[in-house]
């Protein structure tokens, strides 16, 4: 299949570059023309600078119509003034971007569902842009449309693609991955306790799990290279925003002001205060509530540590009847 | 109920002196008498020094009789030679330790169960003794006889027991775990890739997952504290000598040789051993398949990188036929 890619920043950089050297027909699209012509002149990876872009890099949209597949790879809270620009209909979308909408609280499907009647896929996993750049081994899940096709077309020898069928819970892992990874920096921020950091993992992984079955995502799916892969370089990266943000939330900083102060969008505090207000008097996500209590209300994360850990004794997997 | 927790290693130690706190009647039993002697006269944590030992250590294992629980907390190959000396039946037993006999491949309920006729359970997490010791937060397990009596009497502040219903799942998890160890130790020797390391700890509790369905155990005891937890805390510690033998094996050293001189069990690589010698042609197995060339016949660790990066594109969860 031919590809357009919407987003030059690192990640649809990166992407391009695969697909061009698996032998796939495609062109980047990047928001304005300066950047564009910079990206076309410099020939540089953004964030990888001694790796060519080899990828030819547009300004101009009403190109993507000549292309099999749109591929989303812009930030989610850009998405819709990007797919605005769009006046053809494309015969597939693929999305590589992780979150909600803070706005709508819509996941990404949902958004290109305002503005497309076609076929929709999701790609994700555990894969930070630089390492892929750099053909390091990286294992991704696709799910959705053409997902065997998508497979074929991106798989090599450092990025391993497995296909799933849950694009609900794929979607729904990326964003609420973030929550997690603001409790992990704050453990981080304290104390660095590896049991803490285990169970905290692990019971947030559950408590993803819970949130998506209310939404027909499928339980397995949040055990995948989606949900408990994503999760886990998150909670362990130094470089993710959201994990930073936690750890910055254990030195006394006014959580509001950092936000709001913060370069990138912290998108785990938004996805974090649309569950808790949405949902939190339906679903049982006490993690969740403690970040959202830490945030919204500033507790202080003892106080929330002492909270989780003196809630009733329960047992391991009650929501699923140890069935699963 | 009152313990009789035999080993007086630190998680030994560590135990006994949390049941004490928590209001228990509790007596540790050391294997020899210079051992107690000196516990009893130090009164010093092992490992954690600066903590003061507040329980009592014997070296008459006679005196367990008088005990409801019998709390085994030696390492798994020395299980066998401790209840040879016991001449009593307990009424319950709740075991600690983790691994495989690596002479017979029993689990610790099928040691038990060639001794004594009794009720039994497991107790198991991510929790590393010297944060425990330190009353930092942990969470972990019991699955078995009396699970509810074993959960209130463990849990405290900072250490939250779940109950759950799966003891083939859990020791099952806490052996197979060391085999993924040792493949997170290979991949930080090779290179700390994020990506790989978070995929490695993804597909290998699907492994895991998988061995564990063809015994009875539930496939949601890996997502668990005893599968997930435990597995992270082990593939990202410093601590772990499943992890450090894998990091070792990236250095030249001789796979065989360095095992034979280590002077901890690496149980890791003979549970890979039983398990791919035993059902290996049964149970599609790739991560450990490899982790045994690695060991067994000096593969070097970049060609099994490439064999697994190289298999037959596949569905994530095809096993679980995407209905779990």
């Amino acid at each position: 299949m031919k590809y357009f890619v919407l987003g030059a920043g690192s990640w649809g950089c990166t992407i391009a570059q695969l697909l061009k050297e698996n032998g796939r027909e495609v062109l980047l699209w990047a928001h304005n023309r300066e950047l564009a012509e910079r990206l076309n002149r410099q020939k540089r990876m953004p964030h990888v600078p001694d790796i060519e872009l080899r990828v030819d890099v547009t300004d101009d949209i009403s190109l993507g119509k000549e292309f099999d597949v749109l591929v989303i790879a812009t930030p989610v809270q850009y998405i819709r003034s990007v797919l605005e620009r769009i006046d053809f209909t494309p015969k597939v979308v693929l999305n590589l971007s992780k979150g909600i909408e803070i706005g709508t609280g819509k996941r990404v499907s949902e958004i290109v569902g305002e503005f497309f009647k076609t076929e929709y896929a999701v790609l994700s996993g555990p894969s930070h842009a630089e390492e892929v750049a750099r053909k390091l081994p990286t294992a991704v899940v696709v799910c959705g449309a053409r997902s065997e096709e998508f497979q074929r077309d991106f798989s090599n020898d450092y990025f391993r693609v497995y296909t799933h069928d849950d694009v609900v819970g794929v979607e729904l892992a990326g964003a609420l991955k973030n929550i997690i990874a603001i409790a992990a920096g704050i453990l981080d921020g304290i104390g660095g306790w590896d049991n803490a950091k285990a169970a905290l993992i692990t019971r947030g992984l559950y408590e993803m799990m819970k949130f998506g079955l209310q939404f027909g995502a499928k339980p397995v799916t949040f055990m995948g290279l989606a949900g408990l892969g994503d999760l886990v370089v998150t909670c362990n990266s130094k470089h993710s925003r959201n994990r930073r943000y936690g750890e910055m939330l254990t030195k006394e900083f006014d959580p509001i002001q950092l936000l709001e102060a913060s370069t990138e969008v912290v998108e785990g505090a938004y996805t974090c205060k649309a569950v808790i207000e949405r949902f939190g008097s339906v679903i049982d996500m006490p993690i969740t509530k403690e970040v959202y209590e830490i945030i919204y209300h500033r507790k202080h994360p003892i106080d929330s540590i002492r909270t989780l850990m003196s809630r009733s004794l329960k047992m391991e997997f009650p929501n699923l009847g140890g069935t699963v």
